[in-house]
């Protein structure tokens, strides 16, 4: 009798996003007329830059000649593209990598889920809370929690609070912890670290032997100094950092699917006779036994984001997204809503007014002013009397959608 | 401290494919004037076909506009490339399906190295031997093997042996097996499974609650009536089976990356209590959880496959192919080889001659006739005595390698 993985049985049903869908999609139908405005999923509404298109289409079109096809290409994606991140992602940052430790995959998501594949059952887990829900549910899937409690935290990870007390800026875990997930700037919060705040987490994680995992899918919204746009900025990462980056956000890639990770050549694991064993080396054995590379027109297009025109066509879509996040932050403050993020991030999280749950300041917002946002109870138990909007609608819907909650509610 | 999952460690360092093109590199570095001819790896060569490469750029214009730009789309892929899938490739065999059981991928590998997540690690596994090496290295990675014996066989696992005896078609366990992976048109031999046989084995299945998870990568490569397409065109097997598709090798896809699973919802597998769970609804939640899925332009290009231009070009590309696996068939048979294969699958399984180990048949035939072919020690320790040439060069190549093989060696 074939048995189920019954660490999949342990995760509720309804994902975060089904649910907002489920909700939005019966208000609709009992309200056809309703203009909703919706930010609330973090995808993008900007096309492609012309540069990437073009680049996409001509290799579509070596596709399509004997002289110039390409069948498959390495599993950790071409030379050509992980050079091109190296050269203007890192270098310019001080930062030195080699391509091999550049992995090219389908994606920010990917990576972070798959990634926990390479760490033993055991291991202690650290994740902020509120956090992005992957991290989470694939560590359940893989066995290393219990069950989940009344709050939906799960049992054997150690979830450290984001709070207004400490400015949603996580506290290092008070006990010895393996594995730590952070992502900044934040997704749910917006929050970005210092130097000095992400050193103290470097420093954590070398006396500790931790290793961090650090999602950066959103550097490319930073704008003040003194912010690290990578973790390897910061002395001593190598040893102890794998970092996580998509062209999702950057460049409009939510539809087209391309990432990557660094794995530098540094950062061990231990085995129980306490040996220790390459991450790099681990990685790639997980990526050249169950991937097989990204779509070679889509490394073109990656590739092209580099360009002289496509750094100068995504930096106008950021441009554009933040000048939304601007209208949003400070719309709300003007509105009297304590808000964090929007500054070097497009998410914007807000207090609920009177301590309204989440849940119900969504259908009520939903209701009363037909925008739609995210509850930030989905994120975790300290994301309650929290909602998370986001930059990455039209100006026009943006602009309305804050006159309405000024004007409205 | 970190640790790392020890279940990596049991693999063995070298891949197969590594390992060839290290031996290969090697040989031409202390040869450079050989002219080498490639019948190694499953790649194949000829282009994309013209309506795939004209339908895909017309996606990647409309993600370049912002009217028409797609970000995310449904993980399990969007409802026009699945509902072609089922009115092209199940349809008309008489398999109904509904769009929700077919789950759009990246790619036949990911699938069927990730599908091994959704079981419990105490599930007893079958495998054929020789087989195609993902099957086996993710069980391993997920922790449902011991260590490998001498002849790199994994304790715990099930194999069956193909042979010289039984035709290269494996028996049935003779004992109680809960997943059984089965590659027909197979990978590495070539052989194909008639109706009847096939019918055993859902048979098997069905009497042991069982799941047979069917790799039909190759199936657009089958010639002869009676030779089922899909396992679905057996009786019962929408309660036990679970099938991958790929575009790879049907319409050049290797290097453009698109597959597809098929999960009926009736197939079931088990908890603790003996409370039954659906495959098809935990795939779901493993694939909306860890990946965000296709290229939105590939989709376009897979449906493109379907169209009336589309078939043509792809059943051209097929034909060529096939009269190489003739060529290389017929040619070995002259030469006084026996072969399997070749017939309905662009491989061709040939034992070597006079019992010669097949890593030492692979070094001779690079050696003295310059031809790369896989050694058949590579999918396991039946696959010794063996070698595999595949169909996928170039029609020149293909006919000078015969020609060389009949004449100088």
């Amino acid at each position: 009798m074939a048995q189920v993985n019954e660490d999949y049985l342990k995760l509720p049903g309804s994902y975060l996003f089904s649910e907002i869908a489920r909700r939005v999609n019966q208000f609709k139908e009992e309200n056809p007329m309703a203009d909703i405005i919706r930010l609330g999923i973090g995808d993008v509404t900007r096309p492609l830059p012309t540069a990437v298109v073009e680049a996409m289409k001509k290799a579509v079109d070596e596709m399509g000649q004997a002289e110039t096809f390409r069948g498959y290409g390495p599993e950790q994606g071409y030379e050509f593209l992980s050079q091109t991140i190296i050269d203007n992602d890192f270098t310019p940052r001080g930062v030195k990598l080699s391509p091999d430790e550049v992995f090219i995959s389908d994606g920010a998501k990917s990576d972070t889920a798959n990634f926990q594949e390479l760490f033993g059952v055991n291991n202690t887990i650290a994740v902020t809370d509120p956090v992005y829900p992957v991290y989470v549910d694939t560590n359940v899937m893989a066995g290393r929690t219990g069950f989940p409690n009344e709050l939906g935290q799960f049992e054997k990870l150690v979830y450290l609070p984001c709070t207004e007390e400490n400015g949603m800026k996580p506290i290092l875990p008070q006990t010895h912890v393996d594995m730590i997930y952070l992502c900044f700037p934040n997704n749910p919060s917006g929050v970005t670290l210092s130097k000095e705040e992400l050193k103290q987490w470097v420093d954590y994680a070398r006396e500790n032997q931790s290793i961090i995992l650090f999602d950066a899918a959103y550097e490319s919204f930073i704008r003040e100094e003194n912010v690290p746009h990578s973790i390897f900025e910061i002395e001593g990462a190598r040893e102890v950092a794998v970092e996580f980056r998509s062209f999702s956000k950057t460049a409009g890639f939510t539809g087209t699917r391309c990432g990557y990770t660094v794995v530098p050549k540094e950062v061990k694991v231990y085995d129980a006779k306490g040996e220790d064993h390459s991450l790099n080396s681990l990685w790639l054995r997980r990526q050249t036994t169950k991937f097989n590379g990204v779509s070679y027109p889509v490394q073109v297009a990656a590739a092209a984001v580099y360009t002289e025109e496509g750094q100068k066509q995504v930096k106008e879509t950021i441009d554009y997204y933040m000048e939304n996040a601007r209208i949003i932050r400070e719309g709300l403050e003007q509105a009297g809503y304590k808000v964090f993020g929007g500054i070097n991030a497009p998410y914007i999280w807000m207090k609920t007014p009177d301590n309204m749950g989440s849940w119900e300041f969504f259908d009520k917002l939903m209701k009363e002013v037909n925008i739609v946002g995210t509850p930030g109870a989905g994120f975790g138990a300290n994301g309650e009397g929290y909602f998370r909007l986001t930059a990455f609608g039209t100006r026009e819907n943006t602009v309305r959608a804050i006159e309405r909650i000024k004007t409205k509610m």
